[in-house]
């Protein structure tokens, strides 16, 4: 919705933009439709192939060049609010060359380092690119991730909300997680409850029934589900202003699984809590998920954890800081992100749990609380 | 839903794609999730920032390269049917440099011609750009565009199918745009009959009464509908094949406008229609747009329509052929696209009329049927 209002969102951002760019020795940012414009100034545009995009300029103002046909609903809404300029092009000029001329107007000389936003569609890129020949084209992720990874008490709040939400989707699973429904059916109650609960968009709904539990991205199938199945259930959506929730539980049907399964879910809850209890500034996003891998290879289940720690998030499901090994990035306080640590057994059964949590001066501050023990359902 | 069937999608188009790319002299295509690639070999992938790629080399098998987490369900559905060979890479891995080494390796060279798609996104098109530093990074759409922009009898189907829906829906718009309800109110009642009619998702729900009419991208507000607005709803939305509906009609709630606005809207009606008639092989792109402009610059209400007559559609609501000046494309049977002029006069009202046509051996197919006259709604 374009003109969704963003209290969140005050013109700072951007002059932390142009301050970061111009520290990395970068003239020029583009940001097209996507969170990096949303994050940046509020505007939550369509992408669409008519080109959108906040060029800021490491000197001078910054300015949206946008579709004339759109400019009075972005002047109206919250770009045009925190008082960024907007300049209109019609249906048969080249956008790429406005954008470019006024850059250059803005910097007095062409730009020689121009970064664009990660997602920006190829098309808009090359597009910057032809309008600047001279430039040399880098990714404006070391500008615009490293305000976007750390939130602010607001986006905290934002983001608590989120997983208080899906906390209470997970909290009613067994009226829906049944023998007999398939993973569909549950996944299309989910998404309705997902929207019940406060979301304005379902953004996905695993439903991971026995050996589909075991492939870590399945999403929904028509396998009906039986007693004694494993269920990964893995779920998120969108709030009204952008921030998305993302939690994993393990559920089991009918029964009780046999005490192997008792034992290895035993080493994944185990595993995070540790990566969990490991969060704090300093530490590293690699060693958070060291400290998953380390309690699951050490139980002897190395080989079936089979995908990173976690993803940060925000504005995106999957955003930085991601932890990973080879992520030497120190967390700070305001960093979010999922521990969801997995044991994938293939062509039998998985299990994985995860939360959202923040890093806060001294630990991690969970923002998903229900039960994270197998939860035996009635079936 | 990565695993929903296409029966549409054959090999055909993957060897269309490397024979168009080997006419051009580009060397290497590579087509990320979204459109291109579903319509190139059906995996209907989620955008993400693992690398997930289709690469098609000038010579020598394509491949896919994706996250070894998703390696088992790309195999299980329909690339995998296909017979197209997956190569996976682990979480610690450079996708790129396994995409760049597999094609040299085909190629017998380093490519120097490397054609991305449209919307691949910045991080994987400077990833491959890293990855192959020698390569000229262009657009992949003089290859892929072309093939998607003619539609099978099959894929017309799709979309007929998706318009009798969407034709549907607005055949009840009487039951939910009324006088003292919200835009928002209405939207969502539309939102849900798109879903109802046989859609799996809904993409826009553009409801712009009075004033907010004369705002062609204005989407939804809380503004009350009064007795004697032009409201434009303009809704479109997916079908389970990937297929998109998009259609506009005008509606006058509570009364009967004035004569002024029976006058413009008849100039409108009679605008749409010519452009419908000019529809034919050889006819240009530009002379449809023409066509429409035409009867509107003739009436003297030129000024007010402000953008270009129509798009393409197929698997994207928005893509080639786009119906604007310059564009001099000679009309094919097969190719799908609106034809939607509108009139908007600020601050007071706009309409649009739109339908979905497909150019035929000699005229256009409709695939829009509702009445287009100004459509009096009780209130």
């Amino acid at each position: 919705m374009p003109t969704s209002p963003s209290p969140l969102v005050t013109l700072d951002r951007v002059h932390a933009a142009r301050e970061g760019a111009a520290e990395l020795g970068i003239d020029l940012l583009v940001v097209t439709p996507g969170s990096d414009l949303r994050y940046l100034c509020g505007y939550n545009a369509h992408a669409m192939e008519r080109l959108t995009a906040l060029a800021v300029p490491r000197r001078g103002e910054p300015f949206l060049v946008v579709p004339r046909l759109e400019a009075p609903m972005v002047a109206a809404g919250p770009a045009g609010a925190l008082g960024l300029q907007v300049l209109a092009w019609d249906e048969t000029d080249d956008p790429f060359a406005l954008l470019a001329r006024t850059a250059v107007d803005r910097l007095g000389a062409a730009p020689a380092r121009v970064a664009v936003g990660a997602r920006t569609w190829a098309e808009h890129a090359l597009g910057v690119q032809r309008a600047l020949p001279g430039a040399a084209l880098e990714l404006a992720g070391p500008v615009v991730d490293r305000l976007r990874m750390v939130k602010s008490p607001a986006e905290v709040a934002e983001l608590a909300a989120a997983g208080a939400a899906i906390d209470r989707v997970h909290a009613r699973m067994g009226e829906w997680l049944r023998v007999g429904r398939t993973e569909r059916e549950v996944g299309a109650d989910v998404a309705a409850a997902i929207r019940a609960e406060g979301h304005v968009g379902v953004d996905f709904t695993i439903v991971g029934s026995g050996p589909n539990g075991a492939s870590p991205h399945h999403e929904l199938s028509d396998r009906v589900i039986e007693a004694g199945d494993l269920v990964v259930v893995d779920i998120g959506g969108e709030t009204a202003t952008g921030y998305r929730s993302d939690c994993t539980r393990t559920y089991a049907v009918g029964r009780a699984p046999g005490p192997d399964v008792a034992d290895w879910y035993g080493v994944l809850h185990e595993a995070q809590r540790a990566a969990t209890a490991a969060v704090r500034p300093g530490v590293t996003a690699e060693q958070v998920d060291a400290a998953a891998r380390d309690v699951i290879a050490g139980a002897g289940w190395g080989e079936y954890f089979i995908h990173r720690t976690g993803h940060g998030i925000g504005l995106d499901t999957h955003e930085a800081p991601y932890v990973v090994a080879g992520n030497d990035l120190p967390l700070a306080p305001g960093m979010a992100f999922s521990v969801e640590p997995g044991i994938y057994l293939p062509g039998r059964c998985g299990a994985r749990i995860e939360d959202i949590v923040v890093c806060t001066e001294d630990r991690a501050a969970i923002l998903n609380n229900g039960p994270r023990e197998l939860a035996i359902l009635a079936g």
